[in-house]
């Protein structure tokens, strides 16, 4: 039996590596999903921890809607605000909270839409632990976002089991 | 060596399962990109081709932006259409085609974003060989979509390199 070894490990070493090659030459999960830019880190107050904003459409006098990509890396959210002619939010990858005043936070995942009514207050952001990505498309016709408080732990939290 | 057979084998048989199944496991590319659900398929004469349709997020009287994934299929194109208040389209997938009346046809990537202007003739649709999914972010507020007359297959390929 212990002759046989000098042609065991070759074969070991050389299905071992071939397992290995593939590993490598996959695409990885993440990657793949960033379809839109990152774009620059948040440098505002409206925000909690880095958030990522890349401006994709441009509001003009043609058509006031903007359409940007958020990224919220884990544990990131806005303050509460709103939008006077809403928003509507498209998420692309992650797990993120979205919360209207007075409302339970929602869980929202990879392909969930949401459409946030004129002038209701609300934050979005990432959950605690893995990074989320939106498309947000907000009309500017009616003016900018209205900011508000910030949103605080006990909020962030609001819901979660322990 | 003949005798060593049978201590290859059952490894060999191992290694093979083994790499197997990490491919199982694997998410292929192209379905890791569907990111929203690929519809219904059109049934209306304003597309040539096969075309999925998904309402994402319908217009209403707070605000009359709708939302839509677009997929077509290899060839498959949109009539000639205009859209009273424009039309912003978002590239998830595939490669596509999009063009202008009296403007050359531009091709699109995952990524590219459009914004079609009201009123101004264009069509859109997916390249020859590769299907393309768009999201199409409509404003409702000045009426429908205006459909005109088909693009020609001298149109679809126009710019087309030999």
């Amino acid at each position: 039996m212990k002759h046989n070894l000098k042609y065991f490990l070759p074969l070991v070493i050389v299905f071992f590596s071939a397992c290995n090659n593939n590993k490598e030459n996959e695409v990885p999960r993440q990657q793949n999903t960033l379809i839109f830019p990152q774009g620059n880190k948040n440098t505002t107050d409206n925000f909690k921890g880095e958030v990522w904003v890349a401006p994709l459409i441009e509001a003009d006098s043609l058509n006031q809607t903007a359409v940007g990509n958020v990224t919220f890396d884990p544990g990131a959210r806005s303050k509460w605000h709103t939008h006077p002619a809403g928003q509507i939010l498209l998420v692309t990858d992650g797990v993120g909270y979205y919360q209207e005043k007075g409302q339970p936070k929602k869980i929202l995942r990879k392909g969930d839409v949401i459409k946030c009514p004129p002038n209701i207050p609300h934050w979005h952001g990432a959950s605690a632990d893995t990074a989320f990505v939106q498309i947000a498309i907000t009309g500017r016709e009616k003016g900018p976002t209205v900011w508000l408080e910030a949103v605080t732990d006990e909020e962030y939290h609001s819901g979660d089991k322990d």
